[in-house]
């Protein structure tokens, strides 16, 4: 990255770890079809277990109990529908609970019908309410099938991390059960399927400096599982056909080793995140954060700028060098306010997000200071002439 | 790869080409979210756009009518469902008919119920009889929805090609809708979704020599579409959400690319092969051909050894230095006979697979036939101890 430009949207996707890269080079160099009982098969079959080893440590669950998936996306749709099994006998679970700031991938509700997909809210800080949860499934028909909630561990474009305990807790009091999305809180504060908080979880390789195209979803057990989602080949012990990307596992697995060890430092990003909101409070004054009173993981900043749209501003710091996002990536396409501000009730048009890294410069912080110093003042230019 | 082994497989995964490779690597170094709107995430989508147009180019295709998946299993998932829209209307396909030669891709229905999955048959040279599947479509209720059906062009163990143009027209005449799996099929011979053939055409990309881990479905029209498998974002128009695999889909327009090319020298892979099969015929005189009497694509044949089973002789070739498949890859970490031979009704426990390229060399070659006489001296005294 140049001196000219800041890469501040790694919840977008993170820019791909020198590790990674170096294990898709030698996946690419091995391109084998890991099926295949030759020589070449079972060397690409290595690769894809090694990974998958990386990645259960990341998850702390046993490496058989790591299914991989094209993306956290893909991952979702398997996991949320109403059938699974239990062994080989069938379990229905009648109706799917998200939180309204998940990801569009949850909200969609995987293959539930719409009907038998409910919301629960979250409070002016992003917190979902626990106590909502659980009214909603005190009213949930255990005769019809089982509760099965879904909630982010830590949201894509406030960085504000849930009550996992809490929910796991009503969750668990109502006999369902809980798929988690830690896409956004991988490697950024600790996961550990085996204390029995989740039943699934799901992790994105892109988003810990992976390659984009891989992802997984993680059981805790391995007891109960869903239906599977695509079907062919008996791969990943027919929990989901299709030959494997070994390139984009093999990489995804560099990135899961390397977001162990990140949490050590994790502390390290959060002082240059103080810095760069200590920077926004400096020059914009007025700036209103959202989700700042309350625990976030530590890269993620977002904030409003009042009387600016969000499109405006994130184009006005794109063309300073600075890529950041207005609400989430995916979303971006779309227009209209963000769900996840309007679930929060803020006054949402206006909200960008800041997602930064361990890798984040100083030249970085420096042409983001200077990006927001120019839009301040044309700001105040504007604010004078009228 | 050393001049001490031949990779024969190419059926099970095509060697990465040096053009896809160098579409992965700028890639790799590109990476960003391709619905980011920032610079970066601009750069991106123009990386995924590019390959569209050489995807679409391959297909014969509108690029807009190029939908990305993780691979060719997930295509086949996401095209076999009963729920398809004209527009916003709903359109009902009520039972799938697949050829009994197809990919367990196919063969697994998708969607559908396993009740409303038909088979058709294959001739013993593995070619689809297109009267068979006139009297399954004779005795099927329009009344309750249209028929899908669904065939490979070519076969993955035996290259043999079906009749597409007969197989179309009797879809036509039923009413039905046709979804081709032109996997093996793609670069090897022509294909063209404007000729009105097929509604939709499957790829895969690391069968073009592309990296494993991408795919597409590509539709003739796109007036009718399949209900998404893969819901959450707004990608594909919709059609398949999921951060799109950028490095992997610059690596597969690359191989569509090379593989429109490819048709011009593919009779020199055909004259290897027949070369092969004349070194076979040589050492092995009383092997037997499955499907050499029909047309075939020009890189594959299979092969019996009486006596023998398939997986014997896989082994004495890996020990040997060639990787060949006993059956597909996709079936290999499983027992009992091929479900392709069984539907020729060959005697099945005992065919291989040999599949080569535009790059299979002379070593190669070489390797191969000292491999073929050491197997064949091995069974020579052991038919003389018995």
């Amino acid at each position: 990255m140049s001196a000219e430009t800041a890469y501040f949207d790694w919840n977008a996707s993170a820019p791909l770890l020198p590790a990674a890269r170096a294990a898709v080079d030698s996946a690419l160099d091995a391109q084998a079809n890991p099926s295949s009982v030759h020589g070449k098969g079972r060397a690409a079959r290595q690769i894809i277990e090694t990974a998958r080893r990386e990645i259960a440590a990341l998850a702390g669950a046993a490496p058989e109990h790591v299914i991989f998936t094209s993306g956290a996306t893909e991952a979702a749709a398997m996991a949320l529908v109403p059938n699974f099994r239990m062994g080989r006998a069938p379990l229905r679970l009648s109706k799917l609970y998200v939180c309204a700031t998940d990801h569009p991938c949850t909200l969609s509700g995987g293959r539930f019908a719409a009907d038998d997909v409910m919301r629960f809210g979250v409070d002016s800080n992003g917190v979902a309410d626990p106590d909502e949860l659980s009214r909603h499934l005190s009213g949930h028909d255990n005769a019809a099938g089982l509760p099965l909630v879904a909630i982010h561990l830590a949201n894509n474009e406030t960085g504000v991390i849930q009550h996992l305990e809490a929910i796991s807790k009503r969750v668990r009091d109502a006999g369902g059960l809980l798929v988690v999305d830690a896409v956004q809180a991988a490697g950024r504060i600790p996961l550990d399927l085996s204390r029995g908080l989740a039943d699934f979880v799901i992790l994105s390789s892109h988003k810990l400096g992976g390659p984009i195209g891989s992802g997984a979803l993680v059981a805790a057990t391995g007891l109960v599982m869903p239906v599977p989602l695509i079907t062919g080949g008996g791969q990943e012990k027919g929990h989901r056909a299709g030959t494997e990307n070994l390139a984009g596992i093999a990489g995804f697995g560099a990135a899961a080793a390397n977001a162990v060890q990140s949490l050590d430092s994790i502390g390290a990003v959060g002082a240059i995140r103080g810095r760069i909101e200590e920077l926004v409070v400096e020059v914009i004054p007025d700036a209103q954060f959202h989700g700042r009173q309350v625990e976030r993981i530590a890269n993620t900043t977002c904030f409003s700028v009042p009387g600016m749209k969000a499109e405006t501003l994130q184009i006005a710091f794109d063309l300073a060098g600075v890529a950041l996002s207005a609400g989430s990536a995916c979303s971006s396409g779309r227009t209209g306010p963000s769900h996840v501000m309007k679930a929060m009730g803020v006054d949402s048009g206006s909200a960008v997000r800041i997602s930064i890294g361990p890798s984040t410069s100083e030249n970085e912080i420096a042409v983001f200071a200077e990006a927001l110093r120019q839009i301040a003042g044309r700001r105040g230019s504007k604010a004078h002439a009228a």
